[in-house]
């Protein structure tokens, strides 16, 4: 601001330091959110426009004009960058602004902060650095399912009003499946409290193994794949600090062994991309890839259809609890479970990277 | 919570303690208000869950799973309790956890805090105690005209987006109905704010009583009851704390006194029974109790309609009016008039309970 | 409050001092606002409600009965003055209560604080005075436009969700007209971005003059006015603290010069009466007066339209530019630019104002 200028009215902040692990790769969304349009999100408290230019490549900026603070997203996407829909600046992937209608000289302050993203297998990822501008030190995830022809895949987004955390808690702990999701994954509630289930950690990647042999094929798997009555049921869940990656599926009991990789039947791979947008408030980006049964061609619409309805009564649930958390004043005397160990040592990598990078 | 999990991030607190009277009988809804699913409501600032057991007893807990905090509303009645949506777990009117699906062991500390409640002439009633438990030492109030024959009787329900004195000051004081209620109950506004007005006090009851003889009838009485031009007309107010007795009516001139309780007429119980909420809102139960006359057998739908009716008009005028209130500091400096004496009467007892529980 | 009357409990007060220029007129709306009911707007956080008496005058008085706090603005218009809708206290145009249905006395207190109004060229105005009652120490602005035989007039109001002075930005800086209204006043980007600028002072008016001499009429001036391929246009405008007013418009080239008051063509004067709210919002009361070609004796209509049109999407642009103007902390760092000139003037005008009666 120059001297001329005089302050507008201050006003209660709404932008906060971040609180999450920082210098990691967080999911952004996916591939096909980037069109001809700029797109604004909020990661990490941080407001971003992110945009395709021309030669194809994304890029993400501070969402916010230098001029007179108009969200960039609310501008239009150009061949060389984004341009402000209040009086024209441009502004190339870099944060430079390139031009200024009506006005030859371009101040070197006229410029906004630049993110790191990454394009791999259909996803969009952002580099939430330590320092502004940081550059990532590391690859960005691969998620190699999205490209395998053995699968198709649909993807879906939500914004959720809670922590991001507690959708940890839900995806490392499937034993919620009988009570919340009984017309579609669910079934018989014993079944699912009482399955065995294996905690391991490797490095910073917390998996959940639960297997539920013999057991009645819930009603997704009954559209999907000709089961009789009963299969071989497998939730594999890994857990890292950007997504998770829950493999499930089953087979028809006498097959394979549910042990092996390799074994065949009916594979569902969930991609749970999970990034905080605020300290209450998240993105969910999530995708799902199906194997299809030569008699089902074309079960992958429906299993897609399948999710959705029961991400949404996750959702429902994980609303409320935070909406009650917050109600009885945030500091729940919470009661572990059995069921808790996933979720437990997930909390314990966030809280050391976030350690690490306060 | 144990040594292993890791807190949510704390998150500014709704909870707040009470200020209001405790060690108190409440009225928390009508008996027809349980059914079989689990109801959520919010008295004195806690969350609380109400439901009906198999042998017809009703209870209510704190509306929080001690496992992860999901409201237990969201769960389902069973015959021995209330079971949480997310995980199962199964609590007695007790407080007491059941059973964890899945885990032999049920913890000590798996409970939740427990509510004394007591159902009396089809009314709902809760004892909000001052320590925490705390059993009642009084019994629940008697209400009997709702079991009268002479009498037939609607209810209805209001969430009020105002503190619960404003409704109290607002039914001891029914000189407004000659200017908010002028289609039902209301008509000439001089003969409402000339009557005469008595107003007493008997321990914690606040009595008003106002007489309007020789008047004539408002649109309501016309519709229920055969009156002619004119009619003795009477209100009678009880205050206690958790609710207002209404007892309003009018016989035909040269038949009853009207100070006289064994009069005939057309007769209006109304029940009041306004809970607070959170020290900005509150609960107001209401029925409507009316006798009939032989030529109009089936004046009472249209009498809890126009009591509905009657009623909707005093919220909008109390809700805007604490709109102002806040609006101008929430500090007024109110000008006392003739008809607040009743109002202040039991401003003062208010004050006085709340000062003995603090 | 008499001392028999207990304290409502207190709330968060929404009422906050004033962060605005005092003993100064404002503008409150237009003549055809005030009709058979009271109307309630707030201004500079002060909530006022304003009605016409009998007589035809005028009046404005804080919106708040003294004794329950309803707002007047939920009560009637009577001859003599506002009465309100509860237990009908009735207000005269001074504040003073002169009538307490039921009461003989009307004690000293029965009074609210009343503000001084003027009603000038179909435009209300009010004085927002440094000391509570203060009387005006000058005449309200004169308008003359509106009764002007050579124009006609339409009128529009607009609650926005963003300080005053954001508009003050906008409509002294002109250049946006390029990006943000194409389909109406807009076109060529460039041409609006390298127009000539000319600002001027005179005492506390801001003057920003543009000409677009040989440019081609916008969408707007086309379906008013018979141009042809170019026109030679203008836009003057001036700046004072209550109102901006706009006068643009065109001639054909080779007639009259663009510089010439007297100038033929297509005229359009704008009245923007921005009147702060609160610190976060305002009013924005606007008129459109323009000419008539003798061919297009009926383009009044269709120029108000456009104008409406227009301003919708300077609200969509400013308002999303005040959110993320919080949503980065209320600090922005503005780098000016050269249309900017004006609107700076502008800010400095206003914090002297403010200044001088802090």
């Amino acid at each position: 601001m120059t001297a001329e200028c005089i302050p507008i009215q201050p006003v209660a902040s709404e932008a906060r330091k971040a609180s999450f692990p920082l210098d990691q790769w967080y999911m952004a969304g996916f591939s096909t959110d980037l069109t001809d349009k700029p797109v604004g999100r909020t990661f990490l408290n941080q407001r971003v426009v992110m945009f395709r230019t021309a030669d194809g490549q994304v890029a993400a900026l501070e969402d916010r004009c230098c001029h007179r603070s108009l969200p960039l997203s609310c501008g239009t996407v150009e061949a060389q960058g984004v341009r402000c829909g209040y009086h024209g600046m441009l502004y190339a992937p870099t944060g430079q602004c390139l031009e200024i209608p009506g006005q030859e000289r371009i101040p070197a302050k006229a410029r906004v902060r630049a993110y790191h993203m990454a394009e791999k297998n259909h996803i969009l990822w952002i580099w939430m650095p330590r320092e502004a501008g940081g550059a990532p030190s590391r690859e960005a995830p691969a998620y190699p399912w999205h490209d395998d022809p053995r699968y198709t895949f649909g993807t879906g987004a939500y914004h959720y009003k809670a922590p991001w955390q507690l959708i940890h808690d839900n995806l490392l702990d499937l034993s919620h499946l009988g009570y919340v999701h009984l017309q579609t994954i669910g079934g018989d509630a014993r079944l699912h409290m009482n399955a065995g289930m294996k905690v391991t950690q490797e490095g910073d990647t917390v998996k959940v193994v639960r297997q539920m042999p013999g057991s009645r094929p819930p009603p997704t798997y009954k559209a999907a794949w000709p089961f009789g009555e009963t299969c071989d049921r497998w939730q594999e869940i890994e857990f890292d600090l950007s997504h998770l990656r829950i493999w499930t599926g089953a087979i028809e009991p006498g097959t394979d062994s549910i042990d092996d990789p390799q074994r065949g039947g009916f594979h569902m791979r969930g991609l749970h991309g999970i990034t905080p947008e605020t300290e209450e408030t998240c993105h969910y980006f999530w995708s799902m890839s199906s194997t299809r049964h030569p008699d089902k061609p074309d079960n992958s619409a429906a299993v897609i259809q399948q999710t959705a309805f029961t991400f949404d009564e996750d959702r429902v649930v994980i609303e409320e609890q935070y909406r009650n958390m917050k109600a009885f004043g945030g500091k729940p005397e919470w009661i572990d479970i059995h069921v808790d160990a996933g979720g437990n040592r997930a909390r314990r990598v966030v809280q050391r990277l976030m350690a690490e990078t306060a």
